[in-house]
């Protein structure tokens, strides 16, 4: 059986040639302690400091303004519980949306158990937090504004630097999770007006188990992993040589095929979302009107449950808008947060598109999933 | 020039071959997202089981009570806070020793910012915290006492049993960093008499960035990480599935040639300190008298500076057991614990060997090491 065409590129993406190379030096190579002082460790080290380089000149940052952590949800709980503690003597407010990645939310709940309060803006039908509500929460005891870059389901693009403006200027920290925006779009941390921002290197062609965490200099930061002082003292643990290795060789090929990765994975999207317009013409495109990750189709297909249709859709590997619980499917908490109706909302899936996805995948994929679609549908008949 | 001889197993090892395999595979096969409900998903979640399994099998463990983290340092934060805060209702008095690892030492000082107070047992002369110490500084509100098993210096092997058995059956749930004896010494939990349980995946020769959390059945543990329910809700973050992949390998490794691998290091790690103590009569070894981890030789060489001794140094790649403050050398705070002299701690190499290291090395070693030292203490008259 030849392999699922792979529609789930906002899950994980495989490991670039160039990142893999990089893993496989360092593993070999630089499998020292970078904190030792000794020729293993030195060369560890080197392999560590050219890939913060790499990250940063990515991101528009200094090579000190970057943190290696474990991958995303690390980055966004340490940015999170980092910052608020850090300033929890001046202010116990914090405001994000209701869209934000659990692993932001959640680190929210956590510190709402510890005496802090949360605001959680909501979003418009497209999945979009307005930028004024999101100013309008703030109040003279918020130290902390969270908002992610671009939606890991609608794909719907956050106004992030109206945001960064406005909360900036009133002395409040403003943290953006831009796991999925990462090695898509241009994420520089001065156009987008942050002063932490949250890497994940499995979404963007580096390997799983590896982040960063861009914190700004002199943003109040109170640390998150605590051990021996690696990372002048923001994150402890050993460092992650060869995966560091991996991310940095990953934000370097993101850097040089930005424009054009962006402008193929927009390609592939539109023509995917097309072909299934003329297959479904009563699809709904979650996010549409809004500004959007370039290789994003988030779509219910009504009348066809998810999970229904992904039992039938065999050469497709793709994501879901909803989840099973107690035998019933479920709506995605985003999907919620945008009012979309459960009939429609149980009905979505997710189809993410990535720099490896051709105009014959989406033309197979297109046609596999409409079958499958037409299948679910005579089944809830 | 060839590579200096490594002595320096403590800090980091070499990835073994076996481990480098797993990794290899799982980057090129099984870059899928676990959590995916399709073929890439299941490849990835598949690989991530079978290493669960060969985790636990090393610590005579159940599969569902391993979750996986970013290491070391990781697993003994989690333990120290997931345990004091899912029973902070109860009590917030905790129990360590002097010379614990900075990631549980840390944890524990940012609990007592918290509310949480900590007693810190001191150790005997041979780097050994008396199990009787331990078991008395406990308190009514006493919830959790966290004891490593192999000292990261000394070698100094805790009496972690007693203390377990003593501890637990009072109530209090009871961690073990086992970061530095995991693939040295036999650390089957039920043997340790633990409910929870710190492996660092890159000090038994698999890789960086990855380590395992025991968590005995029915231990109170509030989690760490959060964000999406990844490892059943305890620990949140896409799973790192080739380096969990390489940690399962090392772990199965070690299980088959514990013993061998056991008696070889004994074997090296006493011809290098008989070797030593030949050519420095007056050398003093660290936790001598006690039992200690098989590879560790924690060795003070009296009126030679350590970091001057490394200065001469070329051939080795070893640590020491000072660090430089403000341009003096400072003895670590294992052997201000222990109450070494300065003047002596400030002369002390740690030399660690491992499973890939000959008689032959520490002949040659011996002999580069007695002449630093030498011109060390010429250079100190």
């Amino acid at each position: 059986m030849s392999k699922p065409i792979y529609l789930d590129y906002n899950a994980t993406t495989p490991l670039a040639a160039e990142a893999l190379d990089a893993m496989t030096e360092a593993l070999g190579d630089a499998w020292g302690n970078p904190s030792s002082n000794h020729a293993y460790g030195h060369k560890a080290r080197a392999v560590v400091d050219t890939a913060r380089a790499q990250v940063a000149e990515l991101l528009g940052a200094q090579p000190d303004e970057i943190v290696f952590t474990a991958g995303g949800t690390e980055s966004d709980n340490a940015a999170i519980v980092g910052v608020a503690e850090a300033l929890a003597e001046r202010g116990r407010h914090l405001v994000i949306s209701t869209v934000e990645h659990p692993a932001v939310d959640l680190a929210c709940a956590y510190l709402e158990t510890r005496g802090f309060s949360v605001t959680r803006v909501p979003v418009d039908r497209r999945g979009v937090v307005p930028a004024d509500e999101v100013i309008g929460a703030c109040r003279n005891d918020t130290t902390l504004v969270s908002i992610m870059h671009g939606n890991n389901e609608t794909g719907s693009i956050q106004p992030v630097r109206e945001i960064g403006a406005a909360v900036r200027g009133r002395g409040i920290v403003f943290h953006c999770d831009a796991a999925q925006s990462v090695g898509k779009l241009p994420t520089e941390v001065d156009d987008l007006n942050v002063n932490l921002l949250t890497v994940a290197g499995h979404k963007l062609y580096g390997p799983k188990g590896v982040g960063a965490l861009y914190i700004r200099r002199d943003t109040p930061f109170a640390g998150f992993l605590r051990g021996a002082g690696h990372e002048r003292g923001l994150r402890a643990g050993t460092e992650n040589v060869a995966a560091i290795a991996g991310l940095g060789a990953a934000c370097e090929l993101a850097r040089k095929e930005l424009p054009q990765r962006e402008r193929h994975m927009r390609e592939v999207r539109d023509r995917l979302e097309s072909n299934l317009r003329r297959a479904i013409p009563d699809l709904v495109v979650h996010g549409e009107g809004a500004e959007r990750l370039p290789n994003t189709c988030y779509a219910a297909f009504p009348g066809a449950d998810a999970l229904e249709t992904l039992s039938h859709l065999e050469g497709v590997a793709t994501g879901s808008g909803a989840a099973c619980h107690s035998g019933k499917s479920v709506p995605s908490k985003v999907l919620r947060a945008m009012k979309v109706p459960n009939a429609v909302g149980r009905c979505t899936l997710r189809m993410t598109v990535g720099r490896g996805t051709s105009p014959a995948d989406v033309d197979r994929a297109a046609d596999l999933i409409a079958a499958a679609v037409g299948t679910a549908r005579q089944a809830a008949v």
